[in-house]
């Protein structure tokens, strides 16, 4: 007991909005002696929604960790009527990336939370190939290929959720995995899959959205990263970013240029993720702490 | 004859790549005695074209401007089959402006031009409403308003064309001009009619881009300036440019910053038609210089 | 009294972080029946500060205007020692923008004024040349000319700051205004004087950057605006921007591409100023909604 | 013969400007056969210095590859006091790497040169510390430890340049080395040592600048790409960028931010050196197909 709390907790609101809803969320957090670290809100003045992130110390915080929610919803959040969903620092997300060929993002990833940067455990890649397995090895990453996805699509990804149930996995990474995923996969990880399109969406959804791009003679490229949802490449957009390109690019130098936009891209959108920066609400994200 | 010749000549080019184009022209361009100031070449592999822009002094350069043109094709262009265009840096284009009601980019043109920045003269402004009239007359600079323009397209169209032609207008620039042009209309002015389209595109084109991106909960919004063709915002991109937008911007928020990014891509644009930096082929742009 | 009163209040906190902060602030709201229309907060933990921007409706809100200043002292802010300040949307601020012979950041600036972008009275343009006269006309403003203020600073800065007060000038704009200002002056308008300057501050401070930039071989150039302090070019930085450039840009090249960044960074610095987004602490600023 | 030599030659030429420079070259290239692929010649003019870079197919060409240095020499270059180096994209060049104890550039590029991204041989990884010896063995590199550089710098990198000699080194790059070089390490690989400097230079040159920036209180940083040379953080600019911050990001933030641009400027840099596309003329670079 020596030994200060330096956990904290995070709280996601979104409810309708009215008065008082800040003062009642922070009067609950004052009263039980948290001390608020970082306070976001926001209302979309044309749905009347009110959004909110408020992270405290749970250092000398009178509730346990434990019993924080069930207090908070019979004492606030029923009132409110609200959505709402809470989190703690000290909870290590478990996060499975999902890649076909391509090494880039996985790489990428991998050199982020080998290093520390982010605070996620990585126990399980899989994949439709066998190309990558050794990256996996190299990091001590179990590898799960899964063939003929095309084929067997709902046989397949029974196997991959019941996999991911085996590793609690808590969110999904989609680190440039060639394969359209059902409705059934989506909706069972709803705002948990992380996808990234190299494109600038909407502009050039779909297939080779490079090709598209050099095409029409943007230029300008992006590449967008979104919650996936069941329709493909149009579900809420978490972060994007663009690079500028010239006539000389050819295909080729777009794709060059793309992957490293992707890296960044997909990159940020985790990073919000873990830190339950994000909320979804009407197919848009309100990415908090931007 | 004492004073330096401070002109030069702005050679564009472009024709099926093969060997020996460079070497033909720039060896055309010594032996003259012209010194190059600028050369840029590209070629297309894909599609084995080749482009060019040489600019050289005429400062003691053996042929009198008149009869560049001459020589060169009947030395050089027929040879190698070239599409080309021959332009000195002291014909001062001509320029006319097509408003509607904002009034953003044309204050940022006319600042432009009035400060000497670009080397244009702009004797005309045409609009469908009266609302920026007093802004020509500050200026100084002429306003023609067509009215019911809808209504009566071609009938106004033929009307404008007349008038571009009896204010010896070598470009049109539309500055948020809020009408669609016919292909008649902007058949008469191949490649030298700028727009500029409020969205990053191919994504959102047509009416109410700004609303589009917010209803789609882009991070990012775009403008682009695309040289006008008969199909609606399809024309060949000149330059566009994009700003970060979060959650907190509502649709008036992306107007107003849309608004900068408008009057920055349609300036840099006009800066390369003006400076002769452009060739387009098949709907896409060579900007040298860029 | 049948009208909705559209104003709101802001309210500007800066104070020592303790528990409890946000909660008294955001239940002296609720209590009187003011809906919170926005809240941004901020705890610099290295220094333990607290910052917060929250912005409430009147409509309906118990205390008048005139008397919530007072009443929020009493009950609120000596408990928590802040220094605050209290603006309602309603008042227009008046500046006044001093300018020497360069037009486009002026143009800029009466570009958005008189287009009703920005919500802000400016009746007074000073300068030390009467170059620009012609603009202020057009735009019916009054032009002071100030003229020797090298050699007279101490006798001209206080006849400007008797001007700047009969005209009642809450904030300046030194829109490339090429005087540095004194200590006195300075001190009159304690973060109330929004500077350009035309490089990536800290990198190339005091005259000339833009040869000195190209001289250093940059690939970026950058502008600055920030509050005005004795110290030249030091005071709290506001919005910087970039735009790349290559070795093809000469020294021409870059003022042609940094007077479109000037434009822009300087604009979005007004636009925070006055908006009431910024704080500013130990010679750095806080941006809200940024 | 059947199969069509897919190499092509490099010229990067640099020379005072006079007439027929291009012509001379491009006709050289010509009258022997070969196929331009891509020239871009650029003039300074405040130094009257000319540069170039013409790159061509070697396919057909008349000249063997040993010989056109000698022969281009004697009938081109020195009539033209041309410094001139010739390159074969066929040859691969060869580089070292030198790491301390931050992981983050070393994988990317790991990642860029095993997914053949780069045309590179990597024979070599040197660090003053054992920590990424596991990343080098990872993918099958040499790493060689230096221990107390700082006490025996002289002795140190007379071992290190022959171990560089011994590799057959092309060139250098610090990936976040930290380590100061002398100038006999630094002249012994001119232009070939590349350094990446974790800001926007020349703000904050030398130690801890992520720290400075904080202090400063920027609204952006950057990370700077160089050649080094014997002044610490002056040599020539290779590439740079920047990512915008807030008055929320702690140090921490600004480092975690910086680390992604220090990858991307690195590799942008090495991407142009093993692309033959800079020169360096007092100081600055010329970076052609930027």
């Amino acid at each position: 007991m020596s030994q200060p709390n330096t956990d904290s907790a995070i709280l996601l609101i979104c409810c309708p909005d009215r008065k008082g809803i800040v003062a009642s969320v922070t009067d609950f957090i004052y009263k039980n002696n948290g001390n608020i670290l970082d306070l976001e809100q926001y209302v979309d003045v044309e749905s009347n929604v009110f959004f909110m992130r408020v992270e405290w110390s749970l250092d000398g915080f009178d509730i346990p960790p434990g019993s924080i929610g069930r207090i908070f919803k019979d004492n606030i959040s029923v009132k409110f009527e609200m959505n709402w969903g809470i989190h703690f620092s000290g909870q290590i997300p478990r996060m499975v990336i999902f890649v076909s060929k391509l090494s880039h993002c996985l790489y990428d990833i991998l050199s982020r939370t080998s290093s520390g940067e982010w605070n996620v455990e990585v126990p399980l890649i899989v994949s439709n190939h066998s190309e990558l397995a050794g990256v996996a090895k190299t990091f001590g990453i179990d590898y799960h290929i899964f063939e003929n996805v095309k084929e067997n699509k709902q046989k397949v990804e029974a196997e991959q959720i019941k996999l991911l149930e085996d590793y609690k996995i808590d969110f999904v990474v989609l680190a440039r995995y060639m394969q359209i995923l059902t409705d059934k996969f989506v909706s069972s990880y709803p705002n948990r899959i992380i996808n990234i399109h190299h494109s600038f969406l909407p502009a050039f959804p779909g297939a080779k959205p490079y090709h598209s791009a050099h095409e029409r003679g943007v230029k300008i490229i992006g590449a967008t990263s979104h919650y996936a949802t069941a329709e493909l490449d149009a579900g809420p957009i978490i972060e994007q970013d663009v690079v500028r390109v010239t006539h000389r690019d050819t295909v080729e130098d777009l794709i060059r240029k793309g992957r490293d936009l992707e890296k960044l891209v997909l990159s940020r959108a985790v990073w919000s993720h873990i830190n339950r920066n994000i909320l979804v609400y009407k197919n848009r994200t309100v990415v908090f702490r931007g």
